[in-house]
């Protein structure tokens, strides 16, 4: 037993600026990451947990293992295009398959709420067993509480994942390279647009469903057919923006984007513009980055556009060879201006 | 993609008798297990689920992996003996260890409620970040989600866990055979005295402190001297008495327990019977019971005593060598009375 006093130090965090946790420590911003950083990196710090990646991958026998979790507290629990069950098996899936890994199995544990309809929770239980079945995952393991009326909100999900990873990639922010090219797999910002229409009781001219779908099968293709993948991301809290901020970061270097290469749909685009929102920053649950070497470019293209869920893959930006940590956007008409992380929330319990 | 429609079978739960889900449901007694039988393992239902243990095993590549998950909503955070952030790392911890693994891996979710003191959460923190250096596991991978306002309870956290199998039994209820012995590691009652006491502000004549603690280390002496273990179960939620009943449900065997054998600390008989609880069905978090071959009991009692998570083990019961799925309790004055779970709830959110 190790002695207790090395373990306690003051807060890192600023609590007099923030002495209670705010919507936005959730929100994919700067704020969640500063308190990331501070508080669990800070505190558990470890080579694995260090790699700030989706999830952590480790020797267990011979095998390279993947291993990652998310808790999900989407409202409305039902959206156009899925719902919390579909969620949080597509969630952990995807985020197995960011870490170039086989999804094989999930762990499902519920917080249910004291008064919660039986019958909702079946049509959840339902969804997952669904979207287990499309993304070929056992959900094996569980676990249920109840909490009392109005200590929850109906249903809490938290799925963690575990992959097996068989090629010899290190798939992580640290292998991304200048000259690399960063492949985007669809268009963005639906599952965002999805959930504030339904939350809000929105209705749009074509009603747009969330882009909720398991990705792992098109990363997989990727992997098998030898592309040199550097590092992957999927676009979830905080959008495209933060998850290139977020790389650009970890792996300290300069990413330039295309805005002409970022595909919008024009009803999304139209309710962004009603609404206020940026679709650079909103969440996708089916859509993610991919940093590769050039010289596979055109063939991973080939690959993502050949499959259902990168249909719509465009070659959106580039690694450049040097520079300070930074993601640059340059626009339709050529100029250029510096996306960061925004600080505070723009729509909160996405997912 | 498999057709929707074979997936949408009616909810076989009793809606019109329980459309709502009760506290009861995450109480560890009879409703508990109707709602996982009938909704989990009934949606969800695979060879590995179905082996109703505390985790699922598996091989991956040449390994055997364990993997498990737990969400804690324990109430108040802060109790003597521990707190959320201790029995976060130690719940996982052992039941992992329930399945015969090294535990080696955690993931840590939170579900924080916007409000929330950041200084609370950094205890929390320090907590888990000790409890993980006691129990010998990392923490890997997390995740962060804030609800809004009255929609939480302060902290939820989720962890789950992955160990490896090192060894060539089979830990679980099929393992179990007529004339095992059962092995109960400690005193029991605690923890759930614990938690009712700072629920409620009581004092009694001694503060009971939680018995929570990693009990991994043991079960792995155990294993490492070649005790020919069968089934494990640490005594969470429903305590003692449900988790035999689960085992001997599970394994279709009679079960008989000695009254005189199973130890209860004099503070504990005392609350109880001023709080009118059972201890036999009080939670604890650092107790298990270990279905073992007849030649090799006094050999494990010596390995369990010999350490300081099994220092008051006993001998409490065996299986008998054959019967109807059932628990009977000897008691001290030699009569004979059957255990069942409890079918409503005797102490909400105790994890």
């Amino acid at each position: 037993m190790q002695d207790v006093k090395e373990f306690s130090p003051a807060c890192p965090l600023p609590i007099e600026q923030y002495p209670q946790v705010l919507l936005a420590h959730g929100g994919g911003g700067r704020l969640m990451h500063q308190l990331i950083e501070q508080v669990f990196v800070g505190a558990f710090g470890n080579p694995l947990l260090n790699a700030r990646h989706d999830g952590a991958t480790f020797r267990l026998g011979g095998a390279r293992v993947a291993f990652t979790t998310d808790s999900y507290v989407v409202r409305p629990l039902f959206f156009p295009g899925g719902d919390i069950g579909t969620l949080a098996v597509n969630g952990t899936v995807n985020d197995l398959a960011m870490c170039g890994a086989q999804p094989l199995y999930l762990s499902s544990a519920f917080i249910l709420e004291e008064g919660m309809p039986v019958e909702t929770l079946w049509r959840v239980v339902q969804s997952m067993k669904r979207a287990a079945a499309e993304a070929g995952v056992s959900l094996v393991t569980g676990d249920t509480k109840v909490v009392d009326r109005g200590k929850g909100d109906g249903i809490f999900i938290n799925t963690a994942g575990v992959g097996i990873v068989e090629h010899g990639l290190d798939i992580s922010p640290a292998s991304v390279r200048g000259g690399d090219v960063i492949l985007l797999s669809g268009d963005i910002g639906r599952h965002g647009i999805a959930i504030m229409a339904a939350r809000e009781g929105l209705e749009f001219e074509c009603a747009v469903e969330s882009d909720c779908a398991p990705v792992a099968d098109l990363v997989m293709r990727m992997l098998d057919e030898g592309i040199e993948v550097h590092c992957l991301r999927d676009l979830t809290r905080g959008g495209l923006t933060s998850a290139l901020v977020e790389i650009a970061e970890a792996a300290c270097v300069r990413v330039q984007l295309d805005e002409q290469a970022v595909s919008v749909r024009e009803d999304v685009r139209g309710a962004c513009e009603i609404l206020g929102f940026d679709p650079f920053y909103l969440a996708n649950e089916g859509r993610f980055v991919a940093f590769v070497a050039p010289r596979d470019a055109e063939r991973a293209l080939e690959i993502m556009r050949s499959h259902p869920t990168g249909e719509g893959a465009s070659l959106a930006g580039r690694v450049a060879e040097s520079g300070n940590p930074l993601v640059t956007l340059r626009s339709r008409i050529g100029t250029s201006r510096i996306l960061d992380m925004f600080s505070g929330e723009q729509l909160p319990r996405i997912c």
